[in-house]
């Protein structure tokens, strides 16, 4: 189950006309993006099917509401499956729309709160070789994290404006989680089941600005604040079963500029697991649904960690490519304006 | 003026049935908190006073209706100057209740953000120095911060619960500006325009948990997520012309534990400017109303750069008073659970 947040692009209005301007809730089915409410109410009128309820219009309150919802949306997803989206119509209107009449947005447009964590030994130790340093001894203790901007989230089809500010732009190849159920001192072995799914995160950064933060020691923040990209959509946990061993998900990672791969990692290499970091952040911390925990950046998977005879950093122009197994493509140009 | 966000205890519970158990806003009056809703209602019956409409019930709400909302209130303000207000009515029900009918939580319950700053010269310098270090060349480049939990701000009538995971319980006496205009790549010389008032703020600190995340280079996160003060109230900026040099305020600050004085300092020593620090923060990143901003920690402001010969770290039972000339007094005890 691939769920997404969308909005019908202005220059569909007059094709479609279910609340254009809006966010709305959906789900891939073949190439094609259903609204997931609108199909429920398809299989009500059509298929005289019965729900407890209607399903809400964004993923936050899909969450709030719990895992309950969400088998309420699987069933949806299942139920439609035998049939021609494309032909389904309520009131007239088609329920499903092909990509380039949409704008795929993260498919939380604001979390609660936006926690990135630095899981991956790899591209600690590999960033600090560079330098010439040691691996820190702190980083084996706890899982440390950085509260970083949860109002600049982005999604698939946002450009992303490279800040006046600097000069060494990068991607970071990450994977978030999100948390589905309220809870505060979470042990390590019932954290899963806090988390709700998975998708995949871009954490924009300025180099060179973060590199005057780190510094001064707090932070980063200016070196991160002005985008985050998520998406393309958000995959539940339920969905990933097959992969996961333990608290670790076996699925590949790669980057891709402009069509080159130049990162390749595997999220069960998280040397901190997820559940770990929710067990860590949950203590004396409330967490509630609509939190993103972000894994850190994966070995190889940003210019930083690469070095730039690999590739320079990004100018605008460049169109940068996260692919994850099961967890989709999320592509973002960077752009001048 | 000095406006509070407050919530009757629940044993008031049959002498005031007013919106009992949500917050509301209020505003101080002589030793009294008064309801600013019931005022405006009071003012209008029993006066034959005439407003647009009715205040909102939270700081919140009236931030994001701009500046006049808060002419609105100043007005309610000073026209219930003259009266008793312990004596006014409104259907049947006082407007006015007394401190220990009612808990104070902070002004704004839940920013839209909390970045927190290290704009005092003096407390970075003495911190390194005590650690044998020199100056950070970086400091006096740009105002540097870190975003830190937005969910856990607690009031003054709020208990500071010791986070099992410390034996370095610490405070932080900081003064925060809060965000009231929308913005963008704001101008040194606009930022005061987008500040609505001050108010005290303590910046609760895990100094041994800090020390490692600061080690790591990334946060702090868990150092400081538990809780953050804020209060008693929240002063608009007008009501502190008076103070003002250019984007300075002169205002002294002291903390006391257990009734004892530890720390002294002024606002009008903030190295970096509140201005300074939002024209900062809203490069390539939109402010809203209701972002918080932490000034950093006054030079003597916290029990890490004091040193544990003029007081041990924080334990239960402890008092700590933050005060601030015209911005009153910020208490809270810490406790076990």
């Amino acid at each position: 189950m691939q769920i997404v947040t969308y909005m019908i692009k202005a220059d569909e209005l007059n094709i479609h006309t279910h609340d254009v301007g809006s966010s709305r809730l959906g789900f891939m089915q073949d190439d094609w993006i259903v609204d997931a409410v609108f199909a429920q109410q398809w299989l009500i009128q059509e298929q005289q099917e019965v729900f407890p309820h209607l399903l809400p219009t964004d993923l936050l309150t899909l969450l709030e509401r719990g895992k309950n919802e969400f088998l309420i949306l699987e069933s949806v997803v299942q139920k439609m499956a035998p049939f021609n989206v494309s032909k389904c119509k309520v009131e007239g209107e088609g329920i499903a729309l092909e990509s380039d009449e949409l704008l795929l947005l993260p498919p939380l447009p604001m979390p609660v709160s936006f926690r990135d964590f630095y899981g991956f030994e790899q591209h600690v130790k590999t960033c600090r070789e560079k330098r010439g340093l040691s691996m820190i001894p702190e980083w084996y203790e706890l899982p440390v994290f950085y509260f970083s901007n949860h109002r600049a989230m982005v999604g698939m089809d946002h450009k992303i404006k490279k800040p006046d500010y600097t000069s060494c732009l990068d991607f970071e190849l990450e994977v978030a989680c999100v948390i589905g159920k309220r809870g505060k001192d979470i042990a390590v072995e019932d954290a899963r089941d806090h988390i709700a799914g998975l998708m995949i995160l871009n954490d924009w950064s300025a180099r060179d600005i973060q590199r005057k933060e780190m510094a001064v020691g707090l932070g980063p923040a200016k070196g991160k604040d002005f985008a985050t990209s998520m998406g393309p959509y958000f995959v539940p946990l339920s969905a990933l079963e097959d992969r996961r061993k333990g608290d670790h998900w076996d699925l590949k990672m790669v980057a891709r500029i402009n069509g080159k791969q130049v990162s390749k990692g595997n999220l069960r290499d998280l040397t901190w697991s997820f559940s770990e970091m929710v067990a860590h952040a949950s203590q004396d911390c409330e967490l509630v649904p609509g939190e993103v925990f972000g894994s850190g950046t994966v070995g190889t998977g940003c210019l930083l960690e690469l070095g730039t005879e690999v590739h320079r950093y990004l100018e605008p122009g460049d169109m940068i490519e996260l692919e994850v197994e099961r967890l989709g493509v999320l592509c973002n140009r960077i752009s001048r304006n």
